[in-house]
């Protein structure tokens, strides 16, 4: 967004409660009120709802989901995470597109942000659909000075800050799977995608994929992954029959979320960094849909079934499986009894 | 180098004892004489030594240390690692470039070659000295089926590949600093960076930077890294004091060093994706110039001193500190009494 357009649209929302007049802003900007209608009708083609007046001037209507570069930063609270976003309405993969600037030095704490994904992808290479207008898919690059065998802590952080933004935001209590799938009614809603550039003593980089599926109706996903997947709006409509009646259930403002995961972010990677682990561990227990149930365990040596038992502090599973043997898993595909399928 | 340069290069080499006449080649190759005429001096130009007699014809004479794409495919054994080689005479970083290239999908076992660095790197973002002319600086990118927290075994499997490679090419035994820096009179000849990018479960690609000092003479090097590096040359000279009053000393053919370690490299990888990595410890045991002696390690969580004991099986080194505590080290700082300059 322009900076001139940022500005009017600032103005605006500083004033919802009035009319703004075509003079005021023509004099706040320095430009004549020409040029600032052609700002105003740029932004009603981006899709705000600018009621104008000849006599009063403009008043901007609230848009409760409205996801652009502006809206993300408009009361963002953080100093590193955000502090350079890229907004894009189509790319291929957020992931890809941050992988290549963080090779290029993009600074820490960069964001890359698309309304929608052309290859979206989740772990392992896997297909991650992520049409336009109803979910959050974004990428965050971190710098963090951890070892490359110490990375996992920072996985699991980013699925309790998605947890806590979910939570603070729309006012779901989700729960997480291990490492970091974020899940409700038993179903995933958020998937956590970590790459890593590293040497063997350093992590040279990281980009954190968040995939969130927040506005998307039941009908949306596909027959072969409904009773896998779920959006927070599905969630929400579930338990509002009443009000779903009336209108078209919740709708979640995406920009807001998103600020709010960074902020919640910003403060799980500062733990980090300070070494307070122990307490990013025993809030994701606390998140934990995984811990107490029975799982199965497809690792590259074989795969064993028993009881998930608790994390360690550098975020392995810890498993009592059914031969008798505890094992502390650390990668692998685990599957949790009740979730997203496996029963 | 050209297909057809490539050709009479090949007629040349295949036949060093005697001359090949001008009209032998222009037939083989379907071009003139003057076109054969004109690859020749392509040729001399990029330093090959070639006789031509008017009536007789060409002959190329042995030159011992010639590094290019050619020499370094001619009678490489391997079946995937250096199908694809790419050479340069000059590049900022080879590894930089593995990269760029392993990013945008190239083959697995592709090798980049340069004779000149004008930006090597080492270990932990230090410069590595890589002029034009004397060393091997080359990377080679994997894509290994291994979970990241297991790649240290391919950083020792490609110390025992060099330490093998140089045995085998220049009569040379070297020892290995764990984890897999190539020592010489306790004096560094080659360092190993491995890169990666993974996500939590698996490696995506993996760079495996390879330096060594080859043909550097004692005055190559600045005084203040003279006491903790060498070359195999240097090494060489210095036990042949007769043969260096007469000639140069020792030289030693880099493209043929090079085709080896992709040979030796080749054998230990097929080893690592069979699971035969007990028998990768064992051979670097051989080598190891690290157990059994003094070290300090210094990590992020402090420095300690103790005994080097053994490699676990997937590569970590066993200290017996002086605090009483068995460590198993993974990444840090290792410095090992005796070598490059620690006493």
């Amino acid at each position: 967004m322009s900076d001139m357009k940022e500005k009017v649209l600032q103005a605006l929302k500083e004033n919802t409660q009035e009319y703004v007049s075509g003079e005021a802003l023509s004099e706040l900007m320095g430009v004549s009120r020409t040029a600032v209608w052609k700002y105003i009708s740029e932004l009603k083609k981006e899709g705000y709802v600018i009621e104008s007046s000849p006599k009063k001037g403009y008043r901007i209507m609230p848009v409760y989901d409205m996801l652009n570069e502006y809206e993300i930063r408009w009361g963002l609270k953080t100093k590193i995470i955000g502090r350079d976003i890229r907004y894009f309405n189509e790319i291929d993969s957020t992931n890809n597109y941050a992988k290549k600037i963080a090779y290029e030095g993009c600074d820490e704490g960069t964001v890359v942000v698309a309304d929608c994904q052309t290859a979206g992808r989740g772990r392992l290479g896997r297909a991650w659909d992520s049409a336009g207008g109803k979910g959050i898919w974004m990428s965050v690059v971190l710098k963090p000075s951890i070892a490359p065998e110490n990375v996992q802590i920072i996985t699991l952080a980013a699925s309790v800050a998605v947890a806590r933004a979910i939570a603070g935001t729309c006012g779901i209590r989700t729960g997480i799977k291990w490492p970091n799938d974020i899940v409700l009614d038993g179903k995933k809603v958020c998937g956590i995608l970590t790459e890593m550039n590293s040497e063997m003593e350093r992590v040279n980089f990281l980009v954190l994929g968040i995939g969130i599926n927040v506005n998307h109706e039941e009908g949306d996903f596909p027959d072969e992954i409904k009773d896998r997947a779920t959006s927070l709006k599905c969630y929400a409509d579930s338990g509002r029959e009443a009000s779903k009646k009336e209108g078209h259930g919740s709708v979640f403002p995406r920009s807001q979320i998103i600020g709010r995961i960074l902020l919640e972010l910003e403060e799980m990677y500062s733990k980090i960094n300070k070494g307070f682990t122990d307490e990013i561990i025993d809030e994701w227990r606390s998140y934990s849909a995984t811990l107490g149930r029975k799982v199965k365990i497809t690792g590259r040596d074989g795969e064993y079934e028993g009881t998930a038992k608790d994390v360690t502090r550098d975020g392995k599973l810890v498993v009592d499986c059914t031969d008798g043997i505890t094992r502390e898993v650390v990668s692998g595909e685990v599957s949790v009894r009740g979730l997203m399928g496996y029963v």
